[in-house]
């Protein structure tokens, strides 16, 4: 990887919907400190809802440009463990990223131009089904890849085994279907692609796409223009920290209080 | 540890019912990092219900198995604090045990042969009730055994501090009883004894004791036979991760759709 | 800093109220591995109540004190983000504080004597308010300095970037009113500070100033004397692992079961 310091520790991180009650991250965890015990593991998220692929995607893209390169970020939301679905490891300029192939990694991909967003083709990097299982522990439980497949991949890449060895190249990932901006004559329609911990709805629409003075329609409350800061609200549109609009409530929740859900449209006119 | 690499980084493991809310967990981790700045830190649970000693043994015995050998495994769930029940630390060829005498340690240590399970009598390996203080924190808080006790023994074992300085030998540990599973004439009794975060209802039994052709009743629902896959429901028996029968609803929750709780009973025939 | 060793991993502490469900959390470490690799990052608590600066001020007075010189702790509560109050950082003997100018650090400061707890003013250490933008992520986002401000400034503080560099000095910082216990005649009047995860009504009274045969009344229900440990219950006042008198039930939650809330008083008599 060029301009990585090799003498900087790796960094893995874990994405998954496991949540912290149990003993699951722990497991993954010792795994890969039995195989690579000098990285920094980092918890992205646990907190995914139960199966819910497309919110994992989106907590992954928003959090995996902070991480320095060489980065291994391991993702797990995976209601189809131990049917056919392929696992995936995938090496990039910036990071690789070790998942189920359901469309968990795709946000994150599409976002660093390595796969095209409609068809999950590979436009650069390398991507490969893993199937040596010299790579795994063995057996492999049909209940848990994340410790049996995921997480001992993820210590050996971040120990430098080349990607080429852990199984044949794949062209093409599994994409979820995602929902972008439209135009509608001059009435732009985005929508809530998720709501974070504070009830901030987060929407798809970026400021480079909006008409000049908008004014955006979510559920029954209408904002005039994009605020500065939260503390300008009560309710205001602002741009958030991954670069998308979010309607917010001043030390509120906009979800619970305007009752905004994933999925909701939000309108945008230019405001006469 | 015969086979310990000793240039690798030390691991703590924390399994605790103190939440993630508050100070102490945080406070723990001061202490060990003060005492021992190279380890690695590793949560496994801090969400164990209040108390709830048996929750408490059953996540440290499923997690504690995928961890690196010399780790150190420190679990607090304890009610007594403050009171006259033992602190403990055990060593084995596998890893340290840290916590107090109230059964806790328990099933990590039965799995691993070093106690019998009914009578807590040591087998193998080396137990020893924390009596010296100068590996302590002082002054001891009453309420807090976690932070003045039990991190920084740990952080002394995983320094390489030799358990039998720690206090005088103990040759028996307090055990709870446990629920094993029990033949009636030709119908199998097991129960569940936890209730995942996916609401995963897991049971005492695991795969070599179950009859030909097993039918599993639960509450109201009857399942036949063991399933390969989540994916293959609506509702399955299904071997789990670390080995036990587990019954699940799929994308969905058995504990909340079937009404399952810990300490149900499981009824297995065998289909005719 | 006298008597840090410099062969030492260097530990940066995170108190939020970000929650663990998002990316939010998972960005800010990313940032900081980027700068400063070697460093060992702790979770305080990211569950500290949306905006609640006080809760986030008691967390981190409390677990603060446990950490070795040099520690860097960043604490970000911080509902004006984006407006013009303060971003500081503060070196003092024991460790390195970051944070928005709100109130957020007065408590560990003040216990360390760094400030005036009234006023702010500073007695001792060294504060800055964080004006040089080579030690941000740029462009900084309006909704996110704990990203893009607070977390590489810690990072850089970790690898010993002097804290004078980073902005011009200050010598007073935002601090909230808090309440103090008070004699009104021969009755101490305290109060309910924090209520911790298992239920513990945490107040501001310290074993030094209390009457002699103390009698405490929080809500219905009225306590005698200070308790050796929990289980001398079913309801006790015991001094709690920072010092302070907490009001706790056995095996369960004085705020659930006896109603005690934030705020609440608790009085106390010298019983005759």
């Amino acid at each position: 990887m060029v301009g990585f310091p090799v003498s900087a520790r790796r960094v893995i991180t874990l994405t998954t919907d496991f949540g912290l009650e149990d003993a699951y991250v722990g497991a993954m965890k010792g795994v890969i400190l039995g195989i690579a015990p000098d990285v920094s593991i980092v918890d992205i998220s646990h907190g995914v809802p139960p199966q819910r692929v497309a919110a994992g995607a989106h907590v992954l893209a928003s959090a995996s440009p902070y991480f320095p390169p060489g980065t291994v970020h391991v993702a797990v939301v995976d209601p189809g463990v131990g049917t056919r679905r392929k696992a995936l490891a995938i090496e990039t300029d910036a990071a690789f990223f070790v998942g189920p192939d359901n469309g968990l990694l795709c946000s994150a991909l599409s976002n660093l131009k390595v796969i095209e967003p409609q068809t999950g083709r590979m436009l650069s990097g390398t991507a490969v089904e893993l199937t040596d299982t010299r790579y795994f522990r063995t057996p492999v439980s049909a209940t848990f890849y994340g410790r049996d497949v995921f997480a001992p991949v993820a210590a050996h890449l971040a120990r430098s085994t080349p990607i080429s060895v852990l199984g044949p190249p794949v062209d093409r990932i599994t994409c979820l279907p995602t929902a972008s901006p439209k135009w509608v004559g001059d009435i732009l329609h985005g929508s809530i692609v998720y709501v974070d911990h504070f009830g901030n709805a987060i929407t798809n629409l970026t400021p480079a796409i909006l008409p000049a003075n908008a004014t955006f329609k979510a559920g029954d409350v209408i904002v005039h223009g994009l605020a500065p800061s939260y503390e300008a609200g009560p309710v205001v549109a602002i741009v958030g920290s991954s670069g998308f609009v979010e309607i917010a409530v001043r030390d509120g929740s906009a979800a619970m209080e305007l009752g905004l859900r994933v999925g909701d449209d939000v309108v945008v006119r230019s405001r006469s």
